[in-house]
């Protein structure tokens, strides 16, 4: 992480290289773009892009349960590099899962295949709270292993951190699994407020501790997923989540890594979660990209937002809306072209590699 | 339906009953508030309240396929009426599922238990828009009888008419069944504009003709539900969905009956669900309901909107939130409560009947 000595504008050989050591990411099209600084081409990665929409993911997953390839520092290296190697993309996102920190410390959870992590025991009185204990870094030297790694391996090309966001936890706690209407974790956040932020601040810490394990061994940013955080009303963000995931980004702001936030469907939130500390606010295809930015404010940047169902059209349809984002973010000072949501497990490779090359030649100042 | 010749601001004394004939629906407090009329309390009624959270619902229900109640009419009469008796319910909705239509026009489908709505062969090319041939009224006399009993029930209670929108009908039919994401169904909106508009087309007509059915046999009201639209980015809906939705509305406007336009997760969309053609416009939780009313615009009502999962939470979180929305509401010209969504199968009765005593006190004039 030298400085930033090259003239703007200009791209860098190595900018995608999975290669060499010293290599300089600081100046990388990406960290530049969250940064707001000029960037010689909108930088693109892609939610869920180390995953099953590649078949060498799905090799080296067979007969490998998920939980157990988050914790083996060569698979997450492997993984997490795959989607570079193959689309070009601007940035790595660390392989991970997001209820690997609840594991860390002792939840007793499993990743069913088919349905996601169901939750032995869901934590849903203050005695369940004990079981919530803080996460010390060496529960997870496994991430800090694959961390170091990647960042050799990755070369100029940008690591991100990658975290789930209390809400978001608190709802596979409270339900015990995945919920398409979070009923209980409504209840609980409505009926018993106090307990519910005790809840979700012990969530803050835990996670802000695993995001610090993933800066101090060499993410150049992080990733603050709410997945399910578009569930909510405004009012409800404001008093019930905001306070938390504004504790989490508190905690890692000393850094100087851009902070990134998103959660789908949260067209209404998108304001409030700038305001919780995010440098960078993520935004589903609800929303055009110059319009999310209006609801952001200014001093933060954009990301998104092609609907990830596009690439199961044909090319044309893909470029056509592609050009339609890159032409609403070009009076922005900061946007980084991701989709708006997680890649599909079905979506055909190709056409995010062609997405990666499009947007690039596209997006060339 | 004699004319509205009784003091405003007084409730009449069979608005809630379910009995006598010659009673008058159009002055009941919903059709007022559909109509932006001052009104002696603020109207009820919930989405999906007549359904799987009644335990005389399920008992009816028992060993009876969902298809095969829809097309029963003193079931589906008896299910209708059910919620108004319970809950005092300032409306019907009448029972049904939204694929009952393209059941009666000869498309191959079943509603399987705990999956949805599955269709045997998929419909993605030109031949296949030939298996939708315009819907006659025989095809569903069922409906009509229905009606007729229900309109004699139901007293002075008006009843609201049921279709799904041609957008949500296209996802069922182009996907197969339920979708998460509508990968295919966005795929052919993208890929081959032509063949889609052409679907739309034909399912505006099949919706247009099952409202009218409705209408002619005495429903007072109707609702287009566009349960998977919020799905959509604005262009998208306004290009590819819109004019089938507006096709629908207008083939019912010379009935002069109110016509309600509901999606859960439509934020971005409510200005342009209002433009449609409705006259009322639902809105789910996410955006307050004076907000709401704002994107509508003027000269309409807004429907809505509590979230359904706060019923899980303590009697006294839930009146605080309805308080709220009343609130919300107290400057808008027409207000019709309702849920932001469907009534959740675990809600408890006991909490629906309870808001609804709470909404008529806390709203009356």
């Amino acid at each position: 992480m030298s400085g930033n000595d090259r003239p703007e504008g200009q791209p860098t050989q190595t900018s995608h290289a999975v290669a060499g050591a010293a290599a300089d990411k600081t100046s990388s099209p990406f960290l530049r773009a969250c940064r707001r600084e000029p960037v010689p081409h909108t930088p693109v990665w892609f939610m869920r892009q180390a995953g099953r929409s590649l078949p060498e993911y799905r090799k080296v997953r067979e007969d490998i349960a998920m939980l157990d390839s988050c914790m083996r520092p060569d698979l997450v290296a492997e993984i997490t590099l795959q989607p570079v190697r193959r689309h070009k993309v601007d940035a790595a996102i660390y392989f991970s899962d997001i209820v690997v920190p609840l594991k860390a410390i002792g939840v007793d959870l499993d990743i069913k295949p088919g349905v996601g992590p169901v939750v032995e025991k869901p934590i849903r009185t203050r005695a369940d709270l004990e079981r919530l204990r803080p996460l010390d870094p060496e529960d997870v030297s496994y991430v800090t292993e694959a961390v170091g790694i990647l960042t050799r391996e990755l070369g100029a090309t940008p690591l991100i951190g990658f975290a789930g966001a209390p809400f978001t936890l608190a709802s596979y706690l409270v339900e015990g699994g995945p919920s398409k209407n979070h009923e209980r974790t409504k209840a609980l956040m409505y009926g018993d407020p106090e307990l519910w932020a005790d809840l979700l601040d012990r969530l803050a810490d835990i996670t802000a501790a695993f995001l610090k394990v993933q800066i101090e061994a060499g993410a150049n940013a992080v990733q603050l997923f709410d997945s399910w955080v578009g569930a909510l009303a405004p009012d409800d963000y404001r008093r019930s989540v905001q306070p938390a995931s504004r504790k989490v980004f508190g905690a890692v702001a000393g850094y100087g890594v851009p902070r990134i936030h998103f959660g789908v469907g949260t067209g209404e939130l998108l304001g409030l979660m700038g305001e919780a500390g995010a440098d960078v606010v993520g935004a589903d295809w609800r929303v055009p990209v110059d319009e999310a930015a209006r609801r952001v404010g200014p001093g933060k940047a954009i990301q998104g937002n092609l609907d990830p169902a596009v690439l199961f059209a044909p090319r044309e349809a893909v470029e056509r809306q592609a050009a339609h984002i890159l032409q609403a973010a070009r009076g922005l000072e900061g946007h980084i072209f991701n989709l708006g949501h997680g890649v599909l497990p079905d979506t055909d490779p190709q056409a995010l590699t062609d997405l990666v090359a499009y947007v690039h030649e596209h997006s060339a100042r």
